[in-house]
């Protein structure tokens, strides 16, 4: 912001925000114009006077990041990127909420609009995304910050809503940003006292102060939403308090400026139409009739803020060019994670196992796979919901990621699966880092709201989830998935896989780290699973296919048993038996079914051939799904029930995962 | 408890109730004695000296309830059970953990283990239905409670761990009971500084008192854990304070008496063998050898208890039955209420709808159908997440509840999804009201861990989701479900219904209301749907199986589609112009897929003859499951992506749901 402000033209700002923002709205029909009205001083304060960010490059790595948490307010984004020279163009703005847009309903990251940092809408998602880059930073910054070098650091700011403060995903991250004491996270409450339904007070009269200063937050208030001043004397207070997140609540009238809407849910998430606009104009002494209208002072005020925008990334720039000379194999490797590349050499470390060595549990040979990945990948970065010692998921020698050593590469995430979720997301937009949680899989059904919007924005965040089945035993149904793993292959753009023994999850961790476009889900046991014949190959060559012929028999198989996981190595036991009655017997390999059904016709012809309609699979699951794999010819060993306290392999014998019950549903199909 | 208190027998029969523990997990080989060890001097001091309840009827329904939140701390719980008197034997004891024991590893609520109030484990689950059993509780008490006939009044307890207060849920259920004001609630926090990972102060630093202030809670705190009295006296505190919940902090050791390892992480969820068994004795001054021993004087002790517990329940007696003679009309309707029954006539109410009837979006007719049972059910008692007005969920006319208004059937529940979903779970296990709870059906997944719970538990909760697929249009892939509707009919025991039209939406409310063994779903739509043709017999009659024909050919059909909710009506107007062209097209409305496949052969086979292999299913949804009816040579119209934001019916048309591609897909499996 410029020393000399002009209220005026300030003013002019603002209302040219509120004014796209509502055009925006009323030409869609659809949309959310109360919050931009309310909203956009605080928007306007923050982006003017205090955002470190270049327009003409959202990329650049060292920039502040902003969140629009409350992202029913999308419009109030669309308006700041498109008036602050992101590339936005005029166009997209009127075809908001339009087929094919750049300008969604909800803001999208990964969607193509520059300058979206996140996927929000689904409310407490983005303030608790905002922890994850918070977190991100810190580390980035304790692990490449030099002497004078400070080449990673920035803010983290987000617009949250009175609906973000009161879903628990937004207590659970707040909790842990308090314990972290993470000094540069800076949240704007859009404090508007209404809600979709009405009065606020209806549901809702915490106090606000006392919670969040109970997680260990400065908490400031500003009264005027509209007093650009107290409202950028909060955030220079928040940006001074290094050893808290800071929040400003910023007392605001929803749909600010209706003189009949105003202050009320009517003006939440509906148009206001003709009429009201009008009075709107008034109010704001809004003087030009023809909608999306810029005044001529207001482009060029913007313009002079994107010119300031480029120069503090040509300064930073130059800092980095300076850091690269004194420090050049430091430098190297951060250019490398800044583009979110891995080293040529990251597999190295990762193990191969042989059927003579013991058998080990899947989780197990993850924490060996995870421990050689963090060899490897230098930002690899994250932990457990306080289930890391059951996860196996401790990365050894590299510390506790905590306010004293934000260096430490483990994340003590805390029983909060949600508030993980969505800090994985977090870490994973602000980029430079690979991160990865863990909790027990039936606890997935936590966190799915933030696995699926990691699905949604082609985030390449780790998921590694234990105790996979009813084989978990004595802790009984509320702890034995059953429905999750068929649930979780349902999200769109998410990879699920249940490898069979150590070396199908060394493969699923060389598939993850791998993949840039989307997250990767592992379901892992808790019990010991042999090391099998063929796997060792398969795990730099077909696992990576979702699906492979693991042990074959001689000429046409009479029967193809197909299996994931723990149940791959009963398949292995039923085919001996099988051999042993004269049935020509193939096994397939199935870690990951959505990947296999992705491949060429030829390739999953050579694995299921057509002609062999013979066929049983193998899941200690929900069955639903695997009728594309089987035909109707075919059979399904699966759980459609709860599952029982007992210990784990009486549960799984009961349930019918024994080789009798294989062979005797092989030979009924064999006979259909 | 009795007015002279004998300190060595109660310390006596505290330390009774840790060996049991110890023994039942030692035996198991398997389960936490560590928070027995530590908890079990609050659960003494709460059961035996302010708990009303009767052991020789868990069904009193005026019993005080005590949900065990920290759920993996059963053994407590068992031994609480098997000691007071409740009928849970020794040989239930040494089964712990064991197949078809009535001591599962967790708590399991309706799997015939007398005295278990609610299914516990999941953590932050057990405290937020403690909510729910408050809210039952006011509820009725305002409803049914005459001058002089206080027949409703009881408190809700709850032991809770740290690991409950970090989840998400918890902190929603606890700002939800603060608004309430919900004073008979009273929460013992077994506050021991130890998570499963290890110590606490790792990923936790609140300020447990300042948060729970910030709710409205009265917070207390214990320092001694084997400070009977100092108990004593806080639990009384909470009873006086009539306005707030209350919070009483007791500082534990987890694993009090284990001198190696109490106080430690490798107490909390493993036995620790004979060595430290004989260490632990010592410490508590545990003079016999065998295990599984009761003292003959602690036994005594606890008989004497449980006749004070019948005294109790006489004396209700006979406030009701006096309280009958006063109210006969009232205490008739609670009669019926305690037993969950419903009036004879509840249907009532319901309205029919006639195809010459305005189109109207199924949440409307849904709106129409709650009404309709609010008037016949007196009981019926929920609201939404901050979306009733989306959702069409105001019961007219019946006021909110809160604080100053009890009676109120109208709850908002605040955007609190997941705080929503144990709160019904508790209503309905405290019985009495007949719970609902609405929200857009894609946050489905904020509430998912409840929703397994409900169904796990056998309860008979009602979700009304709206906005059930990507015709919600504009709001983009965020608040677009795909893969929800699919993967809630994975959870075993809930149904899901999809009703194509208002008629089959009341439907849906018969056979919800009907159902008293496990949840039921319905997924609604946002938009204008016609009323069908032959829905409104169907609504009596064969949609109450989950799938039926609606419109037939005459002889045997040519092609059969099956369609739910809103594309029932796309079906039909395919079946219209495939007519044109000579085929015979029958259409199979399925609003619930998991009951038809429970129906009988026989009228499974009428609906879909084995004959007819020509099948098209079609559902704005992820296809998932589809194949069971549709079979190998059917087709599947449903979507396996994310969404997209336009208006809803482009989106629906880009996305293949228009009669074009139906007709296609038909052509196309006639040909097969």
């Amino acid at each position: 912001m410029s020393n000399t402000r002009d209220h005026s033209l300030e003013s002019l700002a603002v209302n040219t925000i509120r004014m796209l923002s509502i055009d925006a709205v009323e030409k869609a029909n659809s949309g959310h114009p109360g919050m931009p009205m309310g909203a956009a001083p605080m928007a306007y304060a923050l982006w003017a006077g205090h955002l470190k960010h270049n327009p003409a490059n959202p990329n650049w790595f060292d920039r502040d990041r902003f969140i629009l948490s409350a992202g029913h307010g999308s419009a109030l984004l669309y308006s700041l990127l498109h008036l602050f020279g992101y590339g936005l163009s005029m166009e997209e703005m009127k075809n908001f909420r339009q087929w094919g847009s750049l300008t969604p309903g909800h803001p999208e990251a990964n969607h193509g609009t520059p300058g979206v940092e996140a996927t929000t809408g689904p409310l407490g998602q983005g303030i608790s995304n905002a922890v994850g880059f918070a977190m991100a930073e810190a580390h980035l910054a304790a692990r490449y910050n030099q002497d004078q070098f400070p080449v990673i650091d920035h803010f983290t700011y987000t617009i949250c809503s009175d609906g973000d403060l009161m879903e628990g995903i937004s207590h659970e991250s707040a909790s842990l940003a308090g314990h972290l004491q993470l000094g540069k996270l800076i949240a704007l409450y859009d404090s508007n006292d209404i809600s979709l339904d009405g009065n606020l007070a209806e549901s809702f009269s915490e106090d606000i102060q006392k919670r969040y200063e109970s997680y260990g937050w400065q908490v400031l208030r500003v009264e005027g939403e509209n007093d650009l001043k107290a409202i950028s004397q909060a955030i220079e207070a928040g940006q001074k308090e290094t050893t808290k997140p800071t929040l400003i609540e910023v007392k605001t009238t929803i749909g600010f400026g209706s003189p009949n809407l105003g202050g009320t849910n009517k003006i939440h998430g509906a148009p206001f139409g003709p009429d009201e606009r009008e009075e709107v104009k008034k109010a704001y002494g809004w003087e030009w009739e023809e909608p999306f209208y810029v005044p001529g002072e207001v482009s060029d005020h913007f313009q002079g803020l994107k010119a300031a925008g480029e120069q503090a990334e040509d300064a930073w720039n130059l800092l980095f060019a300076k850091y690269k000379e004194s420090h050049p194999a430091l430098a190297h490797e951060l250019e490398m994670v800044m583009q979110d590349e891995l080293p040529a050499n990251w597999e190295e470390a990762l193990p191969t196992y042989q059927p003579t060595d013991k058998a080990v549990a899947t989780r197990s040979a993850s924490g060996d796979a995870l421990n050689a990945v963090a060899q490897g990948v230098p930002t690899f970065f994250g932990g457990s919901a306080d289930l890391a010692s059951s996860n196996k998921t401790e990365l050894k020698n590299q510390g506790v990621f905590h306010a004293e050593n934000y260096a430490g590469r483990n994340i003590w995430f805390g029983v909060r699966e949600h508030g993980m979720g969505a800090a994985l997301n977090g870490m994973a937009l602000h980029g430079g880092v690979r991160p990865f949680g863990a909790t027990f899989l039936v606890f997935s059904d936590y966190l799915r709201p933030s696995i699926r919007l990691a699905a949604l924005s082609k985030l390449p965040v780790l998921y590694v989830f234990t105790h996979d089945s009813i084989s978990v035993g004595e802790d009984g149904p509320t702890h034995e998935p059953v429905e999750q793993i068929p649930s979780l292959r349902l999200i769109p753009n998410l990879k699920v896989f249940r490898p069979a023994d150590a070396n199908e999850t060394v493969a699923a961790y060389r598939y993850a780290l791998n993949r840039h476009d989307g997250p990767v889900l592992l379901a892992l046991s808790r019990q010991n699973l042999p090391i099998l014949e063929g796997t060792a190959e398969a795990a730099t060559g077909n696992a990576l296919k979702g699906g492979y012929v693991l042990a074959d028999s001689e000429g046409t198989p009479d029967v193809i048993l197909i299996a994931t996981g723990s149940e791959v190595s009963l398949a292995i036991e039923a085919q001996e038996k099988l051999f042993e009655q004269g049935v020509n017997v193939r096994v397939v390999s199935m870690p990951c079914r959505e990947l296999f059904l992705q491949q060429p016709e030829a390739y999953r012809e050579s694995v299921l051939p057509h002609a062999v309609t013979a066929r049983v699979a193998i899941e200690a699951a929900h069955p639903v799904g695997w009728e594309q794999v089987t035909g109707d010819r075919g059979a399904i060993i699966g759980i459609d029930t709860f599952g029982a306290s007992a210990p784990g392999n009486l549960v799984l014998e009961k349930y019918g995962f024994n080789v009798d019950n294989v062979v005797t549903h092989a030979e009924r199909v064999m006979k259909a």
